[in-house]
């Protein structure tokens, strides 16, 4: 009995991965896209201008890059700061609610590394194979 | 001088930003959409047939799984399984290699539920405001 009881606390009932799915899927109606988790991770290390933004984020076009900002400071994660020099400067900032995001942001950025060493390794063993 | 170099760990370089926003983007490059990340979390709690994850994961058209089953195979995160019964079953079921995920899908999760309790509270504040 006491086994069993183990067993069934590793096997999450049908109803808590609906939910977890759920949950996901909540996340990304708001981080949809491929720009909003890089553009997040960016501000969050500096506050910059758009066109620091663009030339920072590859392959982001102007139109793209201000429709993704306004999403994400209608969400929160981002701010648009107004500042009165001459001419007036707008800077883009990441707010203290995407601290929320640092252990997803920083989880898919180890994955990410680890997957591009998984294809370099495979495309380097199929070439392995192909020389031999 | 000490203290100068203690704040200096905490502030990554900008070529350390500039990978960490790429390490990301290389992540996106796989588990692009909106499909991907709760297809992979629901076939981690079981395997499935397509009908059955038709049903579980809501929204999806045929067309549309049918071709986000076939990009997880091929990065080899799920995998397709013939049953040899009789007429033929096909299960798809999460390989060992989406383990690797299994930090990424958690701290999504997380934050989904977190955010979801905050648009909540919101929503509950403006209507109070309302009915002030």
């Amino acid at each position: 009995m006491i086994m069993k009881s183990a067993i069934k606390e590793h096997i999450p009932a049908r109803q808590e991965c609906i939910s977890n799915s759920r949950h996901i899927s909540d996340a990304l109606y708001v981080l949809n896209g491929k720009w909003k988790f890089p553009l997040i991770s960016t501000l969050r290390e500096s506050s910059l201008r758009f066109n620091e933004i663009l030339k920072l984020v590859e392959g982001i076009t102007p139109k793209v890059l201000a429709k993704e900002l306004r999403e994400l400071e209608i969400n929160g994660l981002i701010e648009r700061k107004v500042i009165s020099t001459t001419p007036v400067s707008v800077v883009y900032e990441s707010t203290s609610y995407s601290d929320t995001l640092k252990n997803v942001l920083y989880e898919l950025a180890q994955w990410g590394k680890q997957h591009r060493e998984k294809v370099r390794h495979e495309i380097r063993a199929d070439q392995m194979q192909v020389d031999d």
